[in-house]
């Protein structure tokens, strides 16, 4: 940095600088920049702290409300960013982070994001994002055709129609399956005779008109918590969400779901949607989807996949028969930043039908005019960057097959994992995979004999304490920072259906190997001797 | 790229490489990037088309709607964007595109956008961001201190409390106007006795428990059309939107505002919330925020300020009180993507009561469990980027007193700006900058003459003429590419109130020059002389 640039903002004229100076190539971002291009594994590693703060030491860091009233030299608070925030955030690249959906990113994607930022395209608008308009109604179209397989035809006459769109680009799975709800609830209360329809009047004149007593949303009682949110915005509530209970692998029991649908029809509630689950966040299962399409369509009601984690499924032959039916759905909501790996920020929707949208068109007098083809008209944000273009450079560069290899490969590592986990009498597998995601939990063989063969009450006692054992190992392996499994609570038909904690495993990062899976087990098997309160305690309930 | 490269994917191992080989330096990705680091400015004008394309020819090049099965090398792939893409992005950092909110950036911010999509962080939950949440938390502090300027101890009580949130982090200003009226519906209609709350039980339940026939949301004229988006996904139907006239300085007019207040207390209609406008979105004007705070005092109802575009004014000491009376807000947006020169994706609302989100509050088993600092349990969205990151390193970098030297310099270019025209005989200014946005037209000083002294039927005739040769103007101004302005409709008191198209100017980049405004006369007094059916009609018919 030179003198002139250590006495900016002093006047105007050097405030220009930051947006017409770029970092020379040897400042310290510019270098940090270099490093990060060539080895961002390597450079995170550098960066990362061995030992874990405590949160409550890291927000010491991040306690200041004032705005800054002098300005900080750019280097300078990069060396800040390193030190406070790089070194204190979470290695989701890495292979030994196995707890989450966030994963790592092929290195094609880091220089691609800096060339959307550059750009710095708005799609709300083709005023101020041009050839991204029909770039994101692409990738919508490929994403469509992924899940409905619809003829060129049909693509050739909707993908770039003005009044009509496949499907949105959303921030998020949340957005994705709060917009495809807005859309069904809209469509279901449509104007009528005199009535101008719940995106005029509200729901409570809706209601009125249509006679009935509510509505309901059907999902598993494994569904995505952004269905109660959505719910709740929505203005239905929470409780209209009925929680259908699941079969022995987490797939949604039809005949429960088939016998709720008769029951809500005799209370005057009409069902909003039946929601499939493709993925399911904590076990990874798939509905049967081809049996609630049937559902739905007896019932005449909306039908909803939330495939925001498993969608990506469909890119793999082999694999994709496990969301048969899926293609029977009226929306599906699929998100790129998770098994597309496309960064945080890319969740799509689409629709079956390319009119569903109609119910939720907006327009501006500066903007989203009517005819117009803004993508803005037909989504629930407005000001949006273009992510579509990380998208769409993910599906070229590596393929269908290419996704087909990722995905396979995910399978078979925990379809691996799940029998190295069997073979270890001191664990247990709670949950098997049916996609790249299962739980299991740390049982020393006696105990789990003992689980067998005791009473009821002795029974929830030891899971109690395994509960316990449990939270301590996964705290305490995050707090070690060489791996990271997250943990959940599930209901274990076996133990009287009880909510069990258990450790919670998704293997989507390629460089996951089985050596870092058996490493990851054997930290396990350490930090449960570790416990010198919890395991005795087990043991000595066991004998 | 080596050969070996040129054989990936037809194995998994080669696969893995696009996740840990970097792009080489001189590869053709490293060097665009290389380009892009050193002059993002040149690097677009060298790729920008001279020519404009025409939406429906660029859409033949995203017309394939089949996901590629053939995989394309990086290389490539790279060309192809940079030619297809690229070159028909809008140059929305030029510092002649001055028609919409989306402007050009620091230069730091590209090598640290690079280093967030890195990192990969989601903020939903600490397990996945660590130290991304209190430098969120600390953001959502600074910029409510901004607005409400509370004690250091307020922010020591409440900027990282669990259970407590000063806002939201958004992707943009929809979600933070939605989330803002969401959890004032909330509030509004709460449990109470047997009714569990809307939240739970949904709108229409809520109603029939409070007895009241509906809500409305109360706002000028110049309101955002998110606020009726917003109307419609809550549940309050886009009609509940009461819109209350505008004076002439496009400011609600608040005798009136009061006037529709008490009207709709008689007919027993619970005021959800008063919206001030502070910068509207067409004209740029503030509304007379603490008469509207007294106003929903009086009628103890929310009260919610957008200021989405005009909130960073309140960095400028010499600006700041423009919006005197923001800080009886109950709630206001603002977005960092605006004038706080922040990439698209960064929205903001926070809200002045730091329990006012428990209404909004949810809960999963794998994450946000209760008592946790997740940001997820407050938030519309789920997975988030690490956003927030930038605007603390733009806060940093540039400092209040470099906002503050953009904000007012961008509100004298306005000031300047609306005396040229001014000057120019055969332009009019329509509103007056009060902000740095105005609206003007083209209109020949003959016709401007002859608008004053005509009937109102020779008038509406007239200004008919004058709106088709704005437009033209503005398409074909667009079209040749050396400049753009946009254009808006807005209702002008010496027209008889009726909708006029004007053209509309946002001058908040730093590096649009004096001389840049002139040519953008020039060029517009050019193409009104081309447009050879409505300039000479309007002339004939003005003598």
């Amino acid at each position: 940095m030179t003198v002139s640039k250590r006495t900016a903002f002093a006047t105007e004229e050097s405030l220009h600088r930051i947006f017409t100076i770029p970092e020379a190539p040897d400042s310290t971002l510019g270098r940090i920049e270099q490093e990060i291009s060539q080895n961002l594994a390597g450079f995170l590693g550098e960066h990362i702290a061995a030992q874990e703060q405590a949160l409550s030491e890291i927000e010491k860091d991040f306690s200041c409300s004032a705005i800054p009233e002098q300005p900080t030299f750019v280097s300078d608070h990069m060396h800040h960013l390193l030190d406070k925030v790089v070194s204190q955030s979470v290695h989701t690249s890495s292979p030994s982070f196995i707890g989450h959906m966030t994963s790592a990113l092929p290195y094609f994607i880091l220089p691609l994001s800096k060339l959307m930022v550059g750009l710095n395209q708005n799609l709300v608008k083709i005023e101020t994002s041009k050839a991204f308009t029909p770039l994101e109604r692409q990738v919508v179209g490929m994403l469509h055709r992924l899940v409905y397989q619809q003829k060129d035809v049909f693509y050739q006459e909707w993908m770039h129609s003005a009044n009509h769109s496949l499907g949105a680009f959303c921030s998020g799975g949340t957005v994705a399956n709060l917009t495809a709800l807005w859309v069904a609830r809209n469509n279901l209360l449509k104007a009528d005779g005199e009535f101008k329809g719940v995106a005029r009047e509200g729901l409570y004149k809706a209601l009125k008109h249509y006679k009935c007593e509510g509505l309901a949303i059907l999902v598993s009682a494994r569904g995505h918590y952004s269905l109660k949110k959505s719910a709740d915005i929505l203005g239905l509530g929470q409780d209209s969400v009925i929680s259908i209970p699941t079969d022995n692998n987490n797939k949604i029991d039809s005949q429960k779901l088939r016998a709720k649908c008769e029951e809500l029809a005799k209370q005057n509630i009409r069902i909003l949607s039946i929601v499939g689950v493709a993925g399911t966040t904590e076990t990874g299962n798939i509905d049967p989807l081809n049996e609630m399409a049937d559902i739905a369509q007896a019932f005449q009601c909306h039908f909803h996949v939330d495939a925001a984690w498993g969608g990506a499924t469909l890119l793999s032959n082999k694999y994709r028969p496990l969301l048969a039916g899926i293609e029977r759905a009226d929306s599906v909501t699929i998100d790129a930043h998770k098994q597309m790996y496309v960064p945080m920020g890319a969740g799509l929707v689409v629709f079956k039908n390319p009119s569903s949208v109609a119910a939720i068109e907006h327009h501006a007098e500066y903007i989203l005019r009517k005819g117009s083809k803004d993508l803005g008209s037909h989504t629930l944000e407005g000001s949006r960057p273009g992510m579509a273009m990380l998208v769409y450079a993910s599906l070229h560069v590596i393929s269908r097959p290419g996704y087909e290899l990722l995905i396979n490969q995910s399978i078979d590592k925990a379809k691996y994992f799940a029998e190295l986990i069997n073979q270890q009498a001191d664990f247990e597998l709670v949950t098997e995979p049916e996609l790249c995601l299962l739980t299991y939990r740390y049982n020393p063989k006696i105990v789990q004999y003992y689980l067998g063969h005791c009473s009821n009450e002795e029974q929830l006692e030891l899971n109690n304490l395994l509960d316990k054992l449990t939270k301590f190992i996964q705290k305490r392996q995050r707090e070690n920072g060489r791996s990271f499994v997250s943990r959940t609570r599930i209901e274990v038909e076996k133990y009287q259906n009880k909510k069990t904690l258990v450790f919670r495993v998704v293997l989507a990062n390629p460089l996951t190997s089985k050596s870092i899976l058996a490493d990851i087990l054997s930290e396990q098997l350490e930090l449960a001797q570790e416990s010198h309160t919890f395991l005795p305690e087990l043991l000595s309930k066991s004998t």
